[in-house]
């Protein structure tokens, strides 16, 4: 059981300045990378970040900074954004509910202009003339929001706003008007980690006595997990609790990753009609299902066609456990997971029915060098391909489908937006993935018109020398869209991808038609891990992965 | 004097649907391209669209579809988007924060999930699990926000709602669930134009007499226009008040082309610091100042370097008339106009000190063709390079301050977000642009910075044909920001501009970097009228206009 931490005001006895104090604190929750876009409402603080520990990432527009601050913080743990006022702030609205919705902990700093504009009813650039406007629109999709006006109450407010952050995983802001950067204010000590939520003590025995008792005498429980064991960090407990019990595990799209999908008790990635038979069938017949962390949303679910009965759930997040039809709050998903660790015995692998989900690479993959590559033998081919130490992206639409089945090994990290499913994220997340674990080669499967709505973000990864192999499968159009529901709209201009990159400096660039040269091109990116290598691959039109047809029957009837 | 219209409900007797009612009401009002981009919860409505006499015009993303309404907008008289839920709808905020800044009205329509999943707390894609988020933020930027949920009201809701857009000249918002566009409602007649302001009549006759005894006696008066004079349509009623008097006229920068350039009483735009001596004594030297329809911005003022007296000012808006320190409420602008043209008599000429703008044309220009260009010599050389019946379109930046002196002709219009300021705006503004008035061809300026921001969208010009000469000034990343604050954020990734239309589809492209080149480039324009054309102009680093260095010191200041 976690102690909390005793609350007590940050004080110290130096001088500083506002500017300074927020990026140290900054640094001090182990923010190394900003991402972020100048502007003047914002250079005075640019130039302390320069100065400092980070480095201040530039972005070639807003949004995607807060693209590629999230799938920072989803790796990292916390990530962070600074923009200008007006222009910047309001450009990075989307980003932060897909953070907010998906439970990302990104930090949005934005500058403003002088606190005295307000008051002489200015009409500055970058504004409608509305002072209140950007943090009345920003504090609806963060957890947080604060405008710095007064440099007394500046460190408190500033270390309140980050700690929320940092405690309830998703996006805060913090409002600098640029009179304020100067302003001097005392030195942090350090930075007090925020309270954890306090389990209920006797609410927590309870419960997990309950489910306990319950799991003991089922005969085909099932594990799936869910994605607060990736923002939590507690991947190793569950880990421990895979292996105490024996259960079989599978992951919600969202959750995926945060267990080796080559342990030998993975079954595989459970969306409801999106699974593989076995897969669905292996929970959805399980006659209890210990669900961790998961965010029970359309698309994580395989469009509604998941049938998890609340009969069958112990269903425990972040905040509460809810079995059968009663909860029990508040509790922490840490305390739970130790609590059944602690009390659970281990059943045995025989009566438990586990396939693993290795069995996929248990037959080699036969290249035939002539055939056209389709979007089966592709992914196929994929799954010899991604291996360890990786980090593994897959763009909204077909890919994140067809990555259902593309085992994640140890150490490799997935990154998927499979609640909130913004199309073009992932060419931004790319970029704040590969620097948050520049040890993992990032690995990202996007589609042609994902990849128009940031295809500018290649070039900052091609100038900071990062390496990504990136697949951009050219299907001709919003092939997902064209599936659902079909019109000339999904309809977009051909480009000539694969020489997009050499417009924006070096790299490696390939196209790719054949099964054959399709194992020219992952010789050439296994050849040039020092740079970024981008394959274009084409696939028929309506050539999406088998299950994408499942899928999408099933929102066109929601 | 305008008479008010009956305010009457719309009342049909034939059955239609909700969908089809809306996009009815789009080409009533004058609708004729919807920019926007697909998404399941839309797609019912886009089918409805295509089937119109309207086009709808896919964008890369949807902020390009917001800037690119906005242009639309400011030449049609009204523009339309259309977008999916929460990615569509949150990533067109920015876009829409300056069409309010700007008064332009532009109408937001997006699709949204059914209402029955709100009832059900469903966590559906594209959402928070919030289903009034995107409309309590939207309604932060539009001047009337709607979702419809019942099909007996949503006639009146949006008639009421496309009114208030083309009542007051700033953006609304329709949203409209995926279950009720084909809900049946009743058919539109027409659609009932709104009520314009009306003038009190003895407000405004005590305006007129007073305005008028003042500049009758003034001996230095001068009119400056502003950029309601665009938004209202009152442009031939500034002619008349022009020609009728015989006082010298300058423009700000919002209101640029409001009258053609080379009249003889055109004396240039005026934006403090920032314009000719000649333009700025004149202006801030008047014994009256008679202004039209301006908004008092600090960039559209030359960064608050403007001395505009209040003692010197008769400052008339669309909706009332300050002189000096007293108001006149309510006052329709046309109303006023009106009354000036019918009691003010015509100043001698020579009285007045007018030097025409246009004699800024009276040197030829001599093409040194080995020189290398110069950011002078390029602006010197548009000035006779750009005439007639096009759109000239400047991006923030040095371009728009570029430009100040870049002389319109008469059915020629400027575009230049002059006030808000959000860099990457022209780029989609020359799409909007282009298709609102097909018999101009649109001549863009802008920078590589913000070129950067927003640059896939030349790929819809290409995919539609359009004709636009864009002209890349290539000088090496934010030089604006450079000239107020520089630092290492200020750097950007050097791209191959003129080899990226090439990537999307078939254009002419050149790149510039002596006279005799630009010579070449212009020609190559001049002969392809049936395509876009690109041209890299390459600057040195630090090459901006002359009266850049001394905006970014007013800034500074502020």
């Amino acid at each position: 059981m976690r102690v909390p931490l005793i609350e007590k005001p940050v004080v110290g006895s130096v001088t500083t300045t506002v500017g300074e104090y927020l990026v140290s604190q900054l640094e001090a929750v182990g923010v190394r990378h900003v991402f972020g876009v100048p502007g003047d409402y914002v250079l005075d603080l640019m130039d302390i970040m320069v100065e400092s520990s980070m480095q201040l990432v530039g972005t070639c527009n807003e949004l995607n900074a807060g693209y590629a601050a999230d799938a920072y913080a989803r790796l990292n743990g916390v990530g962070a954004l600074c923009v200008t006022y007006g222009v910047g702030g309001l450009s990075v609205v989307n980003a932060l509910a897909g953070a907010y919705a998906e439970e990302v902990p990104v930090i949005v700093i934005s500058g403003a202009p002088r606190t005295s504009a307000k008051g002489k009813h200015l009409l500055m650039h970058h504004t409608t003339g509305d002072y209140n406007l950007q943090l009345s629109i920003l504090e609806k999709v963060t957890i947080a929001a604060v405008t710095l006006t007064n440099a007394e109450q500046a460190p408190a407010q500033i270390d309140r706003t980050i700690a929320a952050c940092l405690r309830y995983k998703r996006p805060v802001y913090i409002e600098i008007p640029v009179d304020m950067v100067a302003q001097p204010c005392v030195t942090p000590l350090s930075f007090e980690r925020p309270n954890p939520l306090v389990s209920d003590v006797q609410a927590l025995n309870e419960a997990i006595n309950e489910a306990v008792e319950w799991l003991e005498n089922s005969e085909h429980p099932v594990i799936l997990a869910g994605v607060e064991l990736h923002r939590y960090g507690i991947q190793k407990k569950l880990h421990q609790l895979v292996e105490t019990t024996g259960y079989p595990i599978a992951s919600t799209l969202l959750g995926k990753s945060s267990i080796s999908e080559l342990h030998p008790q993975f079954i595989g990635n459970y969306a409801g009609a999106l699974s593989r038979d076995y897969v669905r069938n292996r929970v959805e017949s399980a006659d209890c299902i210990l669900c961790l962390g998961a965010i029970m949303s359309d698309m994580n679910l395989g469009g509604y066609t998941a049938k998890l009965k609340e009969s069958q759930l112990i269903n425990a997040n972040s905040e509460k456990v809810k079995i059968k039809h009663h909860y029990y709050y508040p509790i922490d998903l840490g305390d739970f997971i130790d609590g059944l660790i602690a009390k659970l015995s281990r059943k045995s692998y025989d009566s438990l029915d586990i396939q693993p989900a290795s069995q996929l690479l248990s037959k080699s993959f036969q290249v035939q060098p002539e055939h056209k590559i389709t979007n089966a033998r592709f992914y196929e081919r994929m799954n010899h391909f991604v291996g360890d130490n990786s980090t593994v992206i897959a763009e909204t639409g077909d890919a994140i489908i067809a990555t259902i089945d593309l085992l994640i090994h140890a150490d490799t990290r997935f990154i998927g937006q499979a609640f909130y499913m913004s199309i073009g994220y992932t060419l931004p997340a790319c970029l704040g993935a590969a620097l948050a674990r520049p040890q993992n080669r990032v690995i990202l499967f996007i589609g042609d018109g994902s990849f128009q709505m940031t295809c500018q973000e290649l070039s900052t990864m091609i100038r900071l020398g990062l390496n990504p192999i990136i697949f951009l499968i050219n299907n001709d159009g919003y092939t997902i869209e064209r599936m659902i529901h079909d019109g000339s709209y999904n309809d977009i201009q051909p480009w000539k991808y694969h020489q997009l990159p050499q417009v924006f400096g070096e790299s490696i660039n390939c196209e790719v038609r054949t099964e054959g040269e399709l194992e020219d091109a992952l010789k050439k990116a296994s050849d040039h891990r020092d740079r970024l290598c981008f394959i274009e691959v084409h696939l028929d039109r309506f050539d999406c992965c088998q299950t994408l047809a499942r899928l999408t029957q099933a929102v066109r009837r929601n």
